[in-house]
């Protein structure tokens, strides 16, 4: 934790990317804006020449890139974390827009760890995967040809980030301890047992209720106290089955 | 010009771009906010089949890409024009940041052409082709790497002018008739030869007078009439002179 400067807080997870160069690409966009954690889920090919090439003064970045094995990985201890996206039918998340999720970002991140996530060139995030984050965030754009190149985005959203760090930061909030994305993932790997012993859950028809409950977790801003309180619950749940 | 749509009155000059793949992602970027107007200024190599691959579904606006030999050329006809960089010793011109310079662009796009013009990747403008230009703007960044590739300070502008679309225009001011890029040039020259012809102006010893001149003009906002004013008075200082 960083405690001057919250853009060190805020760490960019490009999700399987396809093409070296726009990791590169990205690297320079953040640098740029003053960003410096990048964290990589199973890029198809890093490192690699081109990626070098295009980062052009920011190889430090890649040099310094955490590797994971899957998005949560990539969000362990992070209280706060934006999905990226230009679609989503499913609007049951905050869908907030680039301005305004930067803003939300930074004041988390003079706190708290935090993180946004970027999808693959083609295919974006999986709605399960943008549904393990906090809130969702899109860039304006023209909506007959909204294709923004991966570097593109992660220069805009680097962009609104530094300039949301002049904006003056609301204090922490004394009272409220957030729940990082370990105990959230931990509380719904409980619902999930606890629901499937009790008969609720049926795992042989599971239709959409782990998915749903999981992004109602991420969505519901928990604290660390009300987590206990949860799991706590469940535990009296487990016992009764005994 | 389109009433409807500022943007399309919005052409995005290239000077001397040296790479091809970034014509390409500027195009992409234009075309991502719903600008078309792309202008070339003497690129090293172009048409080109990289410009094609980054340019990815945006290959329309290179087909239609317009070149001139100079960046006069590429301001013919517009009323107000921006030139970016990122570094600025002389501070005489008006220095916006990208989000009012776009604002400012859009408001004057509504009712006039306008233009915006970047640099070659490596040396930027120089400050006589950023002279030509009614105002300056940079992209804040951190001051340690402020080296933004030339698409992606294209996708930042590009998105700061379609954010500004947002805004409500305001009315033509119904008295203000400015002063086009052409008739700037021609009143120039004429400033130009006049002084010469005065004494003034010595031409074996020009110090900075001319590009200072160029730059008082391309700032002062002129409209129709005054230009017709100043010239009116050379042409009655050059009449003393036969």
């Amino acid at each position: 934790m960083n405690k001057r400067d919250p853009l060190k807080n805020i760490r960019v997870v490009l999700a399987h990317p396809s093409h070296p160069g726009n990791i590169g690409a990205a690297a320079r966009a953040m640098k740029t804006m003053g960003l410096d954690a990048l964290h990589l889920v199973r890029p198809r090919r890093f490192p690699d020449p081109e990626a070098d090439a295009r980062a052009a003064g920011a190889e430090d970045l890649l040099r310094n890139a955490r590797m994971h094995p899957d998005i949560p990985d990539a969000l362990r201890g992070c209280a706060f974390s934006v999905a990226t996206s230009s679609r989503h039918r499913e609007l049951r998340h905050d869908l907030m827009d680039a301005r305004a999720a930067a803003r939300e970002l930074v004041a988390q991140a003079a706190h708290h760890p935090a993180a946004i996530v970027f999808g693959n060139e083609t295919t974006g995030l999986t709605s399960e995967e943008a549904g393990l984050c906090r809130v969702w965030a899109r860039i304006p754009s023209d909506p007959r040809y909204p294709s923004l190149n991966l570097a593109a985005a992660v220069q805009i959203f680097a962009y609104e980030l530094r300039l949301a760090t002049a904006q003056p930061a609301p204090p922490a909030e004394p009272e409220f301890v957030p729940a990082n994305f370990e105990q959230l993932d931990l509380l719904y790997r409980h619902f999930e047992k606890t629901m499937t012993h009790s008969g609720f859950f049926d795992p042989a028809n599971p239709k959409r209720l782990l998915p749903r409950l999981r992004r109602l977790l991420a969505r519901a801003r928990l604290e660390t106290g009300e987590v206990d309180i949860l799991r706590g619950f469940l535990n009296a749940v487990d016992k009764m089955h005994r």
